[in-house]
């Protein structure tokens, strides 16, 4: 017997894209806001008593919960925090899925779903998009504990519609999580349906919109009942209360938020455009990068020429990604530096 | 079906202490170091930029891993951080257990690693401790996957030796988990074992010794062998950026550190002593806190008679401990408040 559980041993753990620290990087592979977070945040850090450190957290992070709640038009017991959408993932897999409750979603999408199934023993059930990616009909019909949408989906940019998830959610069984890590820059998102359906759980993020990837915060949205069974597995005093604090003050400042989204989604209008007029094909993004692919060209060779000029954009050499690259979008400047360095790497 | 696992549905989670938030109040029940961190940690929260914040944090948290790993006089391959001890805990039993390999640790203890085992769906194999809190022999003879020992124990303050250790590290055929959440109040600890066993894993706090309860950090040490498997299973970017500066720079400190250990120390020799005065029995502690009986009441009645008077302590109704207080060691003014009461509570 060895130390670790076999599937354990087999698994390969998840790759994070690179994080180099040189300033100079043009930094478009792991989809944070180019923007700096509200104001607020820094003012909140500057405000952190020895006191605070020395204590244990709020193990609920009501501060939070009540912000949101508010702003989502929820319960606060309805909202549950975590370290980054990325903590209740694992924490959903752990609660409902083991070796005899498969995990199901459709495929290309955020290869951690994979990952997770692998770590917690479960099946995972693969159901592939269309060219278009539509929500393939066949995800109602597989016998599992747990359904994950990720929507907008990374890393295609797609949206499944409001509509289509009404239906997914009364068809299964099981639980439908939707990932929502992205919905900020998309038009519409799920958290009606928590309203109707007891078995359907939304996941957000405070590192995309709010562009607070450095203090890892998440947070769930479900009935309270579901909330209850999840609070369950989380660590009693998961999330910290400085970063509880961070994310309080950030979505409390909805005014600064969305004048970034805003910016984010005109660059992303204008670098689809761009890119398509260098030949590339792009679909209609929702979320804040674009999934951008050249006929003429390999993907892998325009991500190493990239890389060279210190450019990072992401590559996936996974089935129905070969060719594709996942651009984040920047600020004007960064979208523009990568335009003419394009211009200069694509041969005329 | 239900929608969770019939484990899960089972469990009824990890109950922490009360966390008032009035000044007031004597906080004595959750073992928080009475004295501030480091006042370079606060030095570093006022420097963190909003790049900073942006940015998703260093996967592996090498500034605090080289810091520690220093410290520690072992290689920062060894280290592993994590959002407290609890998740290092939450992250080895989902690495080395499930319905076929069980964990055993000798009881009574920190009452998590029971809960964590439910949340697992792993068989506990539970060994009582003797009446001096002696390592049980039956031990080392159980079929368990993962045999973890709290040393210094909690709540018994209770310790075992490093020779026992290592002869337990020898016998057993899984990993031996020593949590040494405690181990800073203490004369020795358990890092050696790693040079010569690949089978033994120390998980560390930063919330007792270092008084950064706060911002949830603890580590792992262990062979690199091990520490691999370990980060397979842990979220990609699990600590957060200000959590790591914060740690670091409290790491580093460790003339502070080692001030408010001793003055710790010494307050906790007076403590024990002034309470078997008072007609306690208690064992000597190599923690930050004490197991406190007195055969002539009830622990219960003690405990409500000192929360009316704002005085928190913490009271297990479980076996072994139904007439026992486990009191945090606080600062000399916070002792005196509680002796003091208590001598009015105690009838003469």
């Amino acid at each position: 017997m060895g130390y670790f559980r076999k599937n354990i041993e087999q698994a390969e753990g998840y790759t994070p894209g690179l994080q180099p620290h040189r300033a100079e990087v043009t930094k478009l592979n792991t989809n944070e806001n180019p923007y700096p977070p509200s104001p607020a945040v820094l003012e909140v850090l500057s405000q952190i008593t020895s006191e605070q450190l020395r204590r244990y957290p709020d193990p609920n992070a009501d501060e939070f919960r009540q912000a949101a709640a508010r702003i989502n038009g929820v319960e606060p017991g309805c909202i549950m925090c975590g370290n980054g959408g990325d903590e209740l993932l694992k924490i959903a897999l752990q609660a409902f899925c083991d070796n005899k409750r498969p995990v199901s979603f459709a495929v290309p999408t955020y290869t951690l779903y994979a990952v997770l199934a692998k770590l917690n023993n479960c099946k995972a059930i693969e159901v592939a998009f269309d060219k278009e990616f539509n929500l393939p009909a066949k995800l109602s019909a597989t016998p599992a504990a747990l359904t994950i949408v990720c929507n907008p989906n990374a890393p295609t940019g797609s949206i499944v519609s409001r509509e289509e998830m009404v239906c997914l959610a009364d068809e299964i069984k099981g639980v439908l999580l939707v990932d929502e890590a992205y919905v900020d820059f998309a038009q519409d998102n799920c958290t009606e349906l928590i309203k109707d359906f007891k078995n359907v759980l939304i996941i957000r993020s405070m590192s995309k919109g709010y562009g607070l990837a450095g203090i890892r915060f998440g947070y769930a949205i479900a009935q309270p009942s579901l909330i209850a069974g999840l609070m369950k597995v989380k660590d009693s005093y998961n999330v910290n209360t400085v970063s509880i604090a961070a994310a309080a003050a950030a979505i409390k400042d909805q005014k600064y938020f969305r004048r970034n989204i805003e910016k984010t989604k005109k660059e992303r209008e204008r670098l689809t455009e761009q890119l398509r007029q260098l030949g590339f094909t792009v679909p209609k993004s929702h979320a804040n990068f674009v999934l951008a692919e050249n006929s003429g060209y390999k993907a892998a060779e325009i991500y190493d020429k990239l890389l060279q000029r210190d450019i990072l954009v992401r590559f996936f050499p996974v089935p129905g990604l070969e060719n594709k690259l996942r651009i984040t979008i920047g600020t004007s400047r960064q979208n523009d530096i990568l335009l003419d360095n394009l211009k200069e790497i694509l041969p005329h």
